[in-house]
């Protein structure tokens, strides 16, 4: 798909998901799951309002009708109908009649941003409340006002969250995780899902895919939450790495990586490898506890390796969070951008990790097998030539040093690497080797 | 207590224990153990003369009672009851006349300080002698001499020590060992007792100790390696860390420490963090092999965590191991600066050790724990709040990584972490774990 | 032996070695071990053609009686009494008139350096040819020629290698390893056994000699592939250290060394140790798949501590596998000083390696074996002193650091460690430890 074509799809894509009123909870997660499933085979799961989830439960369900507030003249401050930031969200239901005083606590705006529409959320405590800008907020006069929210919080509902695996060679998997909660936001919540739409295109369209691939669409912190419950001990097992797409779009040039919770696992080195040697920049982040659902995915009992991708990155906007975080202001070019530069990431994972050297006691007789030159004359000894670097990858390929390590070591960009080794694979010599460092913690087993 | 009735305290301590004829047995050691106990509820050991001990055995155990050196005129050059260091520490008895020359190797002095006198010993060895002034032996006349020394050395005598433990929430443990052995020596002596009777009335004085805190008195070298040939497997499994106090008076404006022989224990972190990090300074030094009972703690075999404090540090000063170190040498507001900033060290150590988060998989949620903002709006992003600084702690706390390092690891003063840290044991939500790193060597197994 | 008597020694066995047509297989390699026999003790051992030696295949045995290119006037080319180098080694045998342009692509020749003949070898692909200089080879008429190599690929023949060991107080073993198959070259070639036997000479002349010293004559590559297949389980479990000797003659004043694959074992640290704070100076090259024996000694499935000690470099100088590389080339004595050089290298492993303090629990008691001063007075706190150097050695002897490293960590050269090392050694106090530090891959049992 050429990227102009690529952008058009994407944004049909961001139109159909931009008015839906989504929330942790609710149809609207469940609506946008359907749109999303026309570009990725995702299947929705469920967990029931009320579940235990570690130390966590499943918040009842949230549903909106409508929500309106009306002043003493009639006049309609905030409207559900005009924007979905207008209602705080997850509001219980009220209906009521109010002074302007006794309105106050209910009303959020943004002094600095006079013109925006905060996006506010109560999701663990009950309470209810409108958005409005500062301007608006600032002209209301006294009187009574009418707050009007028909919304419902189900205590028999249900949290849902979605996901796909692409098979590859190996049951080793690499696992793209993003969330789709926030309503009509676009750097901090669309860009992530249309990213991975792109990426699942891509990846499905791979000649051959050694990891596993698996996509995994969920309503933000709940439901990473959730789906760690269900899923924890089979990523412990198998993932080799895994990457949280979030605020992929926006104005800045260049995507901005945050590393792992171990800080050096593969795909930190892969990262940290192409930035330093190969032909595109990164901004790297050191691993912090505050972001996405890295956070989860990185808690010390899981401790995944799970970095995450940017590019103008939450809370480091002023759009963040309001009304002004617009498809403007995301721009869907920068979603094929960003979507270009995490294949890249990925098909270098692919080749750079951890092999095993099928012949490790001494050297294997590469001339027959037609890998090396039968005469030895002068002219065979050059450096750098395919043979070298095939006889160093089969040096560290022990199982405990990555390819991506090996270019480390003699300062040559990994891709250098990647014909030597796919020979080497081919000839028998080498096998792949999901190996994963151990990093020593005090818990041992997860007990949930 | 204020500094300046502390500082009187101690000078009475001083000039109690300043007169007494220590050594590294006899009465000595325990009158002055009798005069410490009026600060420190010491409970006094011993063990027999003639006990193996390690590598080692316990010496005789020495009474003197006098000692004089009369001229041939008798004028007398050398005399106990004028000071402890005119009679060589160990000395057999005598009852003899020689002659100047015959006198000659039993005369010990210091050509480079000629108004000060040698303290000398010959603990190992048999021998007897006399030290005096350079200028005193330069004026010496030529005749017959008297050597008397009236000395005991009991074969079925005892070496003595004494120790106090001031229970905490853990049985996990902090040593401070000094010793008291040498006679009428300021701060290369009294200085280490004394520093630690300011600690014990401190640290008692906490409203919480977390861990137990052990003080220990011995005559130095042989009193430690009898200590930990008792108690030495214990502290093997208890000891978080340990402290050598030892010449913590004097000119020195800042202390200094000597790292543990492991060089990378948490009292080491801790201090260096201090150092770097906070408003004081320490001067720090490499482990090695010279230096005081921290010899016997760090043997190889024992590997403890015990670094060491001085301040204008033994073999350092001139007047070191003569005459010339007295209380004016010493200054006893010099130690309560001392006991001041040994106490921080320790009130750092308190908190900044290894913790367990209690709920690892996944984020706490802090919000039902009234922990974090209920609303989540624009406001509530923001960096280096305490929240954060919880999170932080909470995602390290695997076991393996100290406060100490977390704090390091955001260049962050640990003190900073203070806070959260109780807040979440306060919450239940971090536990303290007395993790020590294991020191892998070959001794697996004391064998004493 | 005086310098000039080892060159004269040196050079009638450099002039009896240097006519004999050597190959991989064959007679030339039984007869050049004749030769040193005279001065190593060497065992021949055989492996009969056609076995299997981990990936590879013994090949037939080569013998080569004749070889001679004669052109159509009937002048000869290239002749094999004229040179060894004339016909490529392992040609099968060739009886045949041909075109020049039919004998083209049997014709080697080095344009760059026209004069010179190179050496080329064919020993896994059946072939013949001749080398000849480019000026030669330019001027060659057209016409027919008559191509003779009387020739032998004997497959039930057999392979041939030689060691012997000299027994040391510990049967931890130091490997000298080099190889002897191309014949008339002088650097590339006799320059290794040639600096071994010196090495024998002066080694087995030590008084003492803590480590058993394996020597071993291969051919290269196979050869040492065919002596892992015997000796590489005892060498994995014995060896402390080995080098392989090649290219250690020619112009360059210093040698280099090429460290093992680990990169840290006890050899490596000891010879960057002696460039850093000794009288000697090495360039050190970081391991790599190019290179001698060391290829197969540090295969992944041995991961041998062996490094290599070369002056002038194979690959690195023009004359490199012609006929340039003569005696005056390689200079017999560069052979000399390389032998010295190394010897200094394995006289320093022999003391600084690992040893296990054997009274660990305290300090030991130093003044019952009279290696502590009796009385203690103030002019023994002298820094820098045997006493001081001892009780280092005692501390961090705990048979995970070297005393090299030990060295290295007090800023002083390992030399200074020395006498202290022996006098705890005769004391009791200290017993060598032939400690390897492990390194982790995942060949855990070779199964050959």
């Amino acid at each position: 798909m050429n990227p102009s074509a690529e952008q058009d799809w994407l944004e049909t894509r961001f139109d159909e998901l931009w008015p839906i009123t989504r929330s942790i909870t609710g149809p609207g997660f469940r609506e946008s799951v359907d749109i999303l499933q026309q570009d990725i085979p995702l299947e929705l799961q469920s967990i029931p309002s009320g579940t235990a989830v570690f130390d966590w439960e499943i918040p009842p369900e949230w549903t909106i009708n409508e929500a309106k507030l009306t002043g003493p003249g009639g006049e309609v401050y905030a409207d559900l109908d005009e924007t979905n930031l207008a209602v705080v969200n997850y509001s219980e239901p009220v209906d009521k009649q109010l002074s302007r005083e006794e309105l106050e606590s209910h009303l959020y705006t943004l002094p600095d941003l006079p013109a925006a529409t905060p996006y506010v959320t109560s999701y663990y405590e009950r309470n209810w409340g409108f958005s409005l800008p500062h301007t608006t907020y600032s002209s209301l006069p006294d009187g009574e006002y009418h707050a009007y929210i028909d919304s419902e919080l189900d205590e028999s509902g249900e949290l849902n969250y979605a996901h796909t695996v692409l098979e590859g060679e190996s049951d080793r998997e690499i696992l793209l995780s993003s969330y789709l909660c926030h309503p009509s936001l676009a750097n901090n919540e669309l860009s992530g899902p249309l990213t991975m739409a792109s990426l699942y295109r891509r990846i499905s369209a791979w000649e051959n895919r050694k990891f596993t691939y698996r996509f995994v669409i969920v309503p933000e912190t709940i439901g990473s939450l959730a789906y760690l419950a269900r899923y924890g001990d089979q990523l412990q097992e198998n993932l080799v790495a895994g990457l949280v797409l979030t605020c992929l779009g926006g104005p800045e040039g260049t995507l901005s990586y945050k590393q792992t919770r171990r800080e050096d696992a593969l795909i930190d080195t892969v990262v940290g490898h192409i930035d330093d040697r190969m032909d595109r920049e990164f901004r790297i982040r050191r691993f912090d506890t505050g972001g996405s659902d890295e956070r989860q995915y990185c808690s010390p009992g899981f401790n995944l390796p799970v970095g995450q991708f940017a590019r103008t990155v939450y809370g480091m906007y002023d759009e963040y969070h309001t009304s002004l975080d617009t498809k403007e202001f995301m721009r869907v070019g920068s979603l094929v951008e960003s979507a270009e530069a995490i294949e890249e990431v990925l098909e270098t994972l692919e080749y750079a990790g951890y092999y095993l050297n099928q012949e490790p006691y001494g050297e294997p007789m590469m001339s027959k097998r037609d890998m090396y030159p039968t005469v030895n004359d002068p002219d065979s000894y050059k450096e750098g030539n395919l043979v070298d670097t095939m006889m160093r990858v089969l040096s560290y390929s022990d199982g405990t040093v990555s390819v991506v390590s090996v270019a480390d070591r003699y300062d040559m960009p990994v891709e250098e690497f990647q014909l030597a080794v796919e020979q080497l694979c081919s000839a028998g010599l080498l096998e792949p080797f999901e190996y994963t460092p151990g990093y020593p913690t005090q818990f041992d087993q997860p007990n949930r």
